[in-house]
């Protein structure tokens, strides 16, 4: 998988694959991100990006031709996506997570400052996802999540001690609870039914607690999940 | 305010704020970020912050020895709030970042791998929050959007150039487009409302603009525009 960041910070985005988990998918050849930075397209000799907005008011925009020359600039593959970062797209969500995880290539628009000049989304016609009804400072955040969401789903990226099947969101419901060592911790005790071996028993109650604290926790995913299994 | 983030890849935090408006906030004392690792508070010699979880299953699941004592290293101000980031928590929105602006120091707790054990929720009882329904590799990407969406609310991050009172979900609805130089760019002109200096007619033809965009990329959101519109 191929992802390709449009970002005025490029070193936001590079730094992430330092570390963990990710570090080793790109180490593996699984997906590799590169950055494309719009400055480097300005035509104007001091590489200005932004401007006032026409009409008036606070912020800076981001003018077209920078953006659209660098995102003319990428090599696209046959199987690819544009996604324009926005607090106005549709929500992230798991589905949607799966759904992009078939691309060969994700393209990504990130904003700053106050926003997009509105022709680079009607020239460019990314989709917008947003990552949640709040705003950040930049669509750097959103697109490292958008990428990390995605890449835990290809083959090879999550190894034997890690699982994607069993994380909260692949079955509707939001996740049983976990225990590790030791057996007490400040007298409170690993349920007695994960230690006594009876797998039967054991999914049992972890199917149980996790209908228990998505009911508690997210009455909107119980009532859906709750219709999806009486038709 | 004080954010005080605890976390086995501390450097995925202290990068973000190397760039841009956040850095500017930190060098001018807005906020402070420290980073606090678990790893740190191991008390086995080879520095595990992680087991097997019991009653099988894939994954890791951190032990709470190390995270319940970093945590409690912590020096706490009066007016303080301690977060979980999991896919469990409530969905963060633009009124919880107003909220949590409002305090003096925010305590944040970034799981990876599988998981927390669950005493850690049991003993330490933070407010969970999620950011959005679907899976990280880890809360380092949560927590800096956290710190990021509540750090702009904070007096003096946002420069006069820029401005959080006119960010979508401010009033309920969506941003308005906006448009910068060139008047024309491939063919796509500014609208003609917007070059004409009528105040009134510039925020009315913004308004409708919101409204017209909300009703179609979040009929949710438009819902409940036109029904508090009403009351």
């Amino acid at each position: 998988m191929i992802f390709d960041v449009l970002t005025l910070f490029p070193e936001m985005i590079e730094n992430y694959f330092s570390y963990s988990i990710l570090k080793r998918a790109v180490d593996n050849g699984i997906l590799s991100v590169n950055t494309i930075n719009p400055r480097d397209y300005t035509l104007n000799k001091h590489k200005k990006v932004d401007d006032t907005p026409y009409g008036g008011g606070a912020g800076m925009v981001l003018m077209p031709q920078p953006y659209v020359d660098a995102y003319e600039s990428i090599v696209r593959k046959e199987n690819t996506v544009t996604i324009m970062l926005s607090p106005q797209g549709e929500p992230l969500n798991d589905q949607i997570v799966n759904e992009l995880a078939g691309y060969e290539q994700i393209i990504m628009l990130c904003g700053h400052y106050e926003g997009f000049d509105e022709r680079i989304r009607e020239i460019i016609k990314p989709r917008e996802i947003s990552i949640g009804d709040f705003v950040l400072t930049g669509g750097e955040l959103p697109a490292l999540c958008l990428i990390d969401a995605v890449s835990r789903k290809l083959d090879g990226t999550l190894g034997k001690i890690e699982s994607a099947d069993e994380d909260s969101f692949s079955n509707g419901l939001i996740e049983y609870p976990h225990y590790t060592k030791p057996r007490e911790y400040r007298g409170l005790k690993v349920p007695e039914v994960l230690l006594n071996g009876n797998h039967k028993e054991i999914n049992e109650f972890r199917y149980q607690e996790s209908l228990k604290r998505t009911k508690l926790k997210r009455p909107d995913l119980y009532s859906a999940y709750i219709e999806k299994l009486s038709k």
